[in-house]
């Protein structure tokens, strides 16, 4: 592409630099901007710049936060005793998108992965092993269902063996809404391993 | 979806204004800021804010420039006779981007569209013509052929009609790698009827 501005082809490189954004969409959300007013431009830098700069990690549970601990922790109304466990920031978006859930949550920032070079020093596991010494009651293992997110559960509830603290994962089995057939195999042979009396499958109760 | 952070909400309510862009894609592009250095997301939002800020408009063309005259208007290479006429600034990013064309542009800012309240004096024609009349001897129609565009055309082409130019359009039919059976009927007629030579055909000169 050839621009004949080098201040927009700057937005455009800077934005190329998102993923999943070519030169195309980028150059379609630079013209977009430049329509903008000034002042919404600016509402959208500020929004990014205080974004990045202002953003901190919540002490106790490792999710971003505005302050050092977040707001999730910080709410008197949740159930303290209960946390579950989860790769990332997105993990907490869905899982409170869902407003089921009610207790608090341990962000590990990735799953084990030797061939990535991630061992357990990389996660939060060791705050998360404190957190349990102090009571935590139940730990909620919401990981993905592969062979790293297996062993990492596999590898926390090892660390915590000791420790009067219950381990449960979140269910697997065929989605609301998913077809039988085109389940994978182990998903469907687990989910009538797993089957549950039906009185479970009509009401889901709030945690 | 429900966010732990104001920070992360108000980041992702910004980028969710943009065209084709949803909550979730905002999130993304979010979370891949968060990821990056300070310095780059500061590269980000400063290549932003001096865009808009600092843009200007050519005084001649009415293309994006850096400065009162864009480095297409200014540049002593190219032929100023010839005028290629388009509609906004991602044609002519287009066009240079083929590099076949030598020749300066005019940006309309839109074309004729009654229904949109958009008449000759919400466009920049009276510019055009007042190129037009400094000597321009050439002006090719580059607009989308639509009946709004054929419109555009005519009604130029009337402005100027006392005035020595020459005013092509550029040529419509068959795309390279298109297939003639799916090829509109219009189109295909007038591939037919505007047939040329083959020597027009294997060699595409550089105006």
């Amino acid at each position: 592409m050839v621009f004949s501005s080098k201040l927009i082809e700057d937005a455009v490189q800077e934005f190329s630099k998102l993923p999943g954004i070519g030169k195309k969409t980028a150059l379609r959300m630079v013209l977009q901007l430049l329509k903008m007013e000034t002042e919404s431009v600016d509402s959208f830098t500020t929004a990014i710049s205080r974004m990045r700069n202002e953003i901190q990690f919540c002490k106790q549970c490792h999710n971003v936060s505005d302050g050092d601990t977040c707001t999730i922790c910080s709410s008197p109304g949740r159930n303290k005793t209960q946390v579950c466990v989860v790769e990332n920031i997105r993990d907490v978006i869905a899982i409170e998108s869902t407003q089921q859930y009610n207790g608090l949550y341990h962000l590990l920032g990735g799953i084990l992965s030797p061939l990535d070079g991630i061992g357990p020093e990389q996660l939060n596991i060791a705050s998360l092993q404190a957190r349990v010494k102090d009571g935590v009651e139940e730990l909620i293992m919401a990981l993905s269902p592969t062979i790293e997110g297996d062993t990492t559960v596999y590898y926390i509830a090892k660390q915590v063996a000791e420790l009067p603290v219950k381990i449960t994962t979140i269910a697997r089995g065929i989605a609301f809404g998913g077809e039988l057939e085109y389940a994978d195999e182990m998903t469907l042979a687990r989910s009538i391993a797993k089957r549950l009396p039906i009185e479970n499958y009509v009401s889901v109760k709030k945690l």
